[in-house]
């Protein structure tokens, strides 16, 4: 047993860092996309890295999962066909499954082994993968997105890493016109969104490109998530011009559902709604 | 021009660190309770430290100063007499003066220097200092609350550093006797209670020596605060047994309010009332 020692990512967008006290490394693993590392922490349970990125922990993705696909599942009228690109960690599925509406999830991941790693040291994330409702693809999700049926699919999830390397095709015009094109009338994009503190010039570039696109109104939730730099997340919902009520929820399904959350509560979901007043400004509502 | 190196806190208790990308060290002092250091940052503006624990930054100390403030003065229904413990940076002072009803409010901090660095680093906090309501102290706080006058104040905010060091006498049974003795029947206290994700054990022990003192009613609220340890913080609302409507609220009153805020507003402070099923679980509502 060695001392533990302290690993830091340090941001350089944001000018912080983040770090763990970790006891050793468990695993690696060089895939065709990118280098992914497991640690074992003192306090956080595993932690994931992908090039050097802190990308999950087991106590604290939760956050970030259930906020990921409750808040539009609960948005949507009635969600059958769910999409998620990137998710390869399966934490976002699992929550997507817990809906009993979903008839069919499809989760396109470019790189087989993050799911591979998420099976081996993040088996709760995992537990849904053999739901016969669920099918995951080891694909690129630009080319996933641009060859689904037009107005086939409820809700896209864009569960990705940031905006560099692989992901990065994932936060433009062409990307979002394909995501535009599958999704229904009254369909919701979902995308993680960054810092609400000091990534809103990212935020509001992501929004821009989604209205080329032709999406007509966002709404950005912010969440606490303490892996990721600063420790405040969010994720960007979507919707085409005209949808009907846009952001309000069911509500009364959210306080009466049958699964259990930890952080995701119908008032949590109205809390989230409420933008701050600096971001409010910044974004434009 | 030295290149920017990283300062990080490893936060013992919690397993897990924050860091700045720093310039330079623009000033210390070693005060009778402690060190204090100021940085200049890339990006976060100016960081004080003190005895190497991360205490504010330039760039985002607006939310802890409005949460800690804004949420139980638009509680109770008519706050006039307002003391604050600790809070030697000036910034709660400076949100709690925004009330126009409040006709005096206390600032009492054991550490002169605290403020004397705020005046020169942080001017913007301090900026109400001046204000006739306003008077500060530098003394002892747990003597402060136990010589005041019973039943004479309406807000208690202990605007504290960690239950360690200078600050651990403002973290029990004893001290919050004197709040209890000094509070009107509807007063209200405020605690900051460190992170609801990482620190839930210390919040339990908290609230338990307020209810010794005899609180009867709390609510933790959360908000983020991206240089506080896990970024994800709290403050920690009690109020005496049969307090009429505890934490409602006065939303009219937020909503139409005559000052600007950046992150508190009524939505916002209706959303922190929102506990996460995991937090609530913990703590018991």
């Amino acid at each position: 047993m060695t001392a533990p020692t302290w690993h830091y990512e340090n941001f350089d967008p944001t000018g912080s860092a983040i770090g763990y006290r970790v006891t050793r490394k468990l695993d690696e693993v060089q895939s065709p996309f990118q280098k992914i590392e497991i640690f074992e922490t003192t306090d956080w349970g595993n932690l994931m890295l992908i090039d050097g990125a802190v990308m999950l922990t087991t106590r604290d993705n939760f956050l970030y999962h259930e906020m990921m696909s409750h808040p539009a599942l609960f948005t949507h009228a009635d969600p059958k066909r769910v999409v998620i690109i990137g998710g390869g960690d399966c934490g976002t599925l699992r929550e997507v499954l817990k809906h009993p509406g979903v008839e069919s999830a499809v989760q396109c991941d470019i790189d087989e082994q993050v799911t591979r790693m998420a099976e081996k040291w993040f088996a709760e994330l995992c537990e849904s993968n053999a739901d016969p409702r669920a099918q995951l693809l080891f694909d690129d999700g630009v080319a996933y997105m641009a060859n689904c049926a037009a107005g086939s699919v409820d809700v896209v999830i864009v569960d990705s890493t940031d905006p560099v390397g692989p992901a990065e095709g994932l936060f433009n015009k062409a990307f979002y016109e394909s995501c535009f094109r599958a999704l229904k009338d009254d369909g919701i994009l979902v995308q993680q969104s960054e810092s609400p503190l000091a990534l809103l010039g990212l935020i509001k570039e992501m929004r821009a490109e989604m209205a080329k696109a032709g999406f007509g109104v966002f709404k950005t939730l912010p969440f606490p998530q303490p892996c990721y730099p600063t420790g405040w997340w969010s994720c960007t919902l979507a919707r085409k011009p005209g949808a009907d009520a846009a952001f309000g929820f069911r509500e009364d399904a959210a306080r009466g559902k049958a699964f259990p959350t930890r952080y995701y509560s119908a008032g949590v979901h109205r809390g989230a709604l409420a933008t701050p007043p600096f971001v409010a400004e910044a974004l434009g509502g």
